[in-house]
């Protein structure tokens, strides 16, 4: 039989509140300085008013409260800042307001002109209640005020000391909380640093960097490079697995199986005698030269991301020390990687149902931990979506509450539910399906999903034009314009972006096959040797675009990405503004890489702050230009080899107090 | 430090499980012999096969599982049928099918002529343990399979055996469970009898079934009027408040607060020196006059309803004898009922925020257990939203685990939330915003909103066109005919409906003032003493559409509702449909009661099960019409005064065995 509830008085009821992942399962995401605004349905039976507000807390603090705004249709709104690093809760907390109740129905009895004799004594005792909650001056002021109101007996005098806006501020303030109810959830925010939510990432291979070609470049070489990179503007270098590379099974140049004894093997094939997850491959140099690397990167704004592949050559130690960690077959051997009927022989998959679990789980978390304290606070996390869910959220769960500042971006590249899973139990940015997006209509419905729904409270989406095993479609076709095009959608689409360089800039664009994504002579087996300073590079239309990024506030973020109609397919327009306007960019790209587009744009003013009444002013960042535009419907041309797109700054006409017309 | 779980190899997860109503806080409803689909997203790391289940059980009962299919991009379908009455609960669990990944790669390696021996071993392991988990004959054959696959090291013969169809089968009946992963939360649906689906309700105050004019009726004078009520195809037969009804300010006709003597009072004016809720007004009859009307009622298939009123007149028992489960106003009086600057002085509402809510909890829930004992199964509950949440889903949550046959309508025409809040919590019916929902356009949207979304799964309308509250506008103005088209859309569009008679079949449509929607003269204050043979009535009308809900299958359930395009707004088309399109009903109205309307109607023809191929036969089983129509696209001809409407019978065109055309 069902039970009476300890006190059946809890009449407001809570529910749909907003946002919420997995009924509560799961934490939202924010950085510091951002705002939480939660939304609820919060209502009571009967006709009484009802008051709530939304309890926010950091670990086993007191909560604070911030008051409910009503929308309508019981819906209610409100919201708190997250101001530190690290994990925060709150709820929601609703209650019948018998003071604004009474006075509402106080002012139709006296409109209505009858006798309030008693409705003032009932009034009296809800402000008396009051003072006993209250202390002090509001205490006292509260209980003269109700003796106040009992001795005005006439009808004249006692209503307007009743009525008061003074008392009625005053009694909000001490609202009657002993039948107020709770959701039944505690929320969870994570909060980041900034980094999480705004970067751009350049992926180098350090041996690579050598001035001598030939030479396996080394962690000096490749500090050497470190400026380049920060003249272009990044603020993240990201390096491939720096960990000793095994021997046996060793891939050749272009993945071959057929190896030669100068080839370097991939750097995801971790393990040697000389080390594995946290050892340094000998031929870049020594945790030393590492920990200086990381170092003058800090001292040039670069902050250094490593990669964490948790993946074993035949050679690894723990092929070794922990055969209880691998798959044994029937022959005694370990289990290789496979994609039947495909093997990858130089590879030993952990075995995340060994009996050995536990074990297995804390080395690796260790793993993440040496590094943390050789200084590293952002990973780039291989295939987490082949090592089981349970064991991220464990593991990123741990180390975050040790060091907030620590990121991961997800490297998963398969299905939709799996990538936001990884998203939802942990994992600060992720890999996205941009790569593969290149239409107007894939643009606009896959960002309209990362950024318009629920998606955005906890997938942080981290766009790559190319990746070194990513060498799209687009770019092998569409030659230095499809370069242009897909860095300033990943630039202005994305807060966080990242290419892999330098074969971005220098538009490396030949694949190993027809209708192969690989590249040719691929980096991940063979060292490169370029020439950073070619006439062909880049780098100056990616550093003028990274410039761009870090003026315009609106860029940073994807909540207030916004897209805007074209008449021609190959144009694509979208807007980012800031909450108030003060900053509003307007995007114009033209998708084609070959012919020059011309169409016209029709804006949804509103969402850019415009009133539609007065012309306003768009300056293109990128090329230059300054147009004035009238109204929603505006042309534009944008010619591939020159500059496929336009990056422009809305500027409002102000009419100034001083009868001077300018643009904010 | 978030722990370890306590075993990491659980790798499935499960999540967007649907049916869940706010987070598996509040059950499904189904009644006996329906199903429930179950979806989920249902997904594991890496790149094995997965499998899963739905578990569902009553009670303490062990429970039964069902598979899932996949139906792409991780999601999942099962589904199970509920055939009891009660609370059903219900989950999912999904485990790593290795088998099945294991042959999945078999048949890819032996594809690329790959060595299996060791893949056979490997198999074979997987074999040997499904037969540990097995018993009997499965358990004997399996371990024989696991055998020979170990003897045939060929790669001719093994494979064959290993991938034979009836060892698939036999493998996936005793699957590895000991890492299956179970959804989180066990979810309900609570079962109840069919006439909580379907059912047609007939709302009559016993005391206006005198045979005479100006005497008061009696259960005995009622029991008469059963089988006119039987003969138009209705089941239920609900009364107001048959309790003594108060003195003190008891309201005269019209709602007048002046009194006549021989006033007979509202009855929902409760209590009296006679008696309570628990007591039978004495000009009615008594308990045993009311037991005999039930048992007359149920010999002619009608159910009885009795109507649940919580709240007292000055002199209801309680007053005098529970005044803690009232609120005192400071001269010590009881608070009357107040809707300020409104005055309710013949009704004292009970306080649920007294001290005293545990025992006026008890005694509110004993009034049900009162009449469930004196036989009756349905009430009809008046004003719910004014009584906590917490109270009813206790008091039903009681009550239907005792007495799973009970069933409960809310009488809330309240706030969308507040409504459906209370469908949530446990009543079995609702009325709806129907009887306000006149235009094509509100009543799509809303009635889409009823059955094509969430709502659905917990909350079942029941569509009154008339109560003794509510004479609409559209009644008033628009006469016979209005009370046709509103007659027809309350009884296709739900398959839960009512009218409140004779009131409504005579077309009583005077309203007490302009702009009210009282009826002149209430019968909530008055005897009324009516010719229910009048010619004017639609007595013949409403049998003919109760005759047509009973004779259709379509008709009685609400989910399959489909709405179809018009070119005219005062036309609407709807249908509803068997899942295997046995029985096909549409339904085509004139809205408009003053004028003949015509228009083509624009079939969605795959919603009725056509293909667009063949002609089809539509037999209007309300006009007698049979019409051939072709294609989707129909004209409709619909003259208010004779007929407002269609109710087709859609009759597929089938080429039979012998060669003769016919129509199903």
């Amino acid at each position: 039989m069902p039970e009476q509830p300890a006190d059946g008085r809890h009449r407001v009821v809570i529910e749909r509140v907003s946002p919420e992942i997995d009924c509560g399962r799961f934490a939202i995401k924010r950085v510091v300085g951002e705002t939480v605004t939660v939304e609820a349905d919060v209502f009571a039976d009967g006709h009484d008013q009802i008051a709530c507000q939304t309890l926010f807390w950091r670990g086993n603090e007191k909560p604070q409260s911030s008051p409910m705004e009503a929308l309508g249709n019981d819906r209610w709104r409100g919201q708190f800042a997250v101001s530190e690093l690290g994990r925060y809760q709150y709820t929601i907390e609703g209650w019948i307001d018998s003071f604004q109740t009474w006075r509402d129905a106080l002012e139709k009895r006296i409109a209505a002109a009858q006798n309030v004799e008693i409705d003032l004594l009932i009034g009296a005792g809800l402000i008396d209640a009051a003072a006993a909650r209250a202390t002090g001056a509001d205490a006292e002021l509260l209980r003269k005020t109700a003796q106040q109101i009992r001795q005005l007996k006439d009808q004249a005098s006692g209503p307007p000391v009743a009525l008061r806006e003074e008392l009625l501020a005053l009694m909000k303030k001490y609202p009657d909380l002993s039948f107020a109810s709770r959701y039944d959830k505690q929320l969870d925010v994570i909060v980041d640093r900034e980094k999480a939510r705004f970067s751009a990432w350049y992926e180098i291979f350090p041996r690579s960097c050598s001035p001598q070609a030939g030479r396996h470049g080394t962690f000096r070489d490749c500090e050497a490079t470190l400026p380049y990179i920060a003249s272009m503007g990044f603020d993240v270098v990201y390096l491939p697995p720096i960990h000793p590379i095994g021997r046996t099974f060793r891939k050749g140049k272009n993945n071959s199986t057929e190896v030669q004894p100068d080839d370097v093997g991939s750097p995801w094939a971790i393990g040697s005698l000389e080390g594995g997850h946290k050892s340094i491959h000998p031929q870049l140099g020594t945790l030393e030269d590492f920990k200086h690397f990381r170092a003058k990167a800090e001292e040039l704004g670069l902050e250094v991301a490593l990669d964490i592949a948790f993946q074993c050559s035949p050679d690894h130690p723990y092929a070794r020390d922990h055969k209880d960690w691998f798959r044994a077959r029937p022959d005694g051997t370990i289990q290789y990687a496979e994609n039947p009927p495909k093997k990858y022989q130089d590879i030993y998959p952990l075995d995340f149902e060994s009996a050995a679990w536990k074990s297995l789980w804390e080395e690796l978390k260790d793993v993440f931990f040496f590094w943390i304290n050789q200084g590293v606070r952002i990973f780039r996390v291989d295939n987490p979506h082949t090592k089981p869910f349970a064991f991220w959220e464990w593991l990123i769960g741990d180390i975050k509450e040790k060091h907030p500042d620590v990121l991961f971006l997800a490297e998963a590249f398969t299905r939709p539910h799996v990538m936001y899973r990884l998203a939802k139990l942990g994992f600060s940015e992720s890999y996205t399906y941009f790569t593969w997006r290149t239409s107007k209509q894939e643009l606009t419905e896959y960002f309209t999903e990362l950024t318009q729904q629920n998606v955005h409270e906890y997938f942080r989406p981290n766009l790559w034009p190319n990746t070194p095993d990513i060498l799209s479609d687009f770019l092998q076709a569409g030659g230095r314009p499809a370069f242009m095009v897909r860095l300033i959608l990943a630039a202005t689409l994305g807060a966080n972006y990242g290419i892999y360089g330098p074969a971005f800039e220098l538009c490396e664009n030949v694949p190993q096959a027809r209708g192969s994504e690989e590249y040719l002579n691929s980096e991940k087996y063979e060292l490169k040797h370029r020439d950073l300073n070619s006439p062909a590079s880049l780098k100056d239309l990616i550093s003028k675009v990274n410039h761009i990024r870090r003026d315009n506030l609106a860029l940073q973020s994807n909540r207030n990405l916004r897209f805007h109609d074209t008449d021609n397919p190959d144009l694509i327009c979208f807007s980012k503004a800031t909450d108030d306007f003060s900053n509003v960019v307007l995007v114009v790209i033209n998708l084609d890489s070959f012919h020059t587009q011309t169409g016209w744009v029709q804006l949804d003013l509103s969402s850019i702050g415009l009133d539609g009444k007065h012309a306003f002013r768009v300056d293109d960042m990128l090329g230059g230009g300054k147009y004035l535009w009238h109204g929603p419907r505006n042309y534009v041309e944008l010619t591939p080899e020159r500059l496929p797109a336009h990056i422009l700054q809305v500027r409002r006409w102000v009419r100034s107090e001083r009868n001077f017309d300018y643009y904010l």
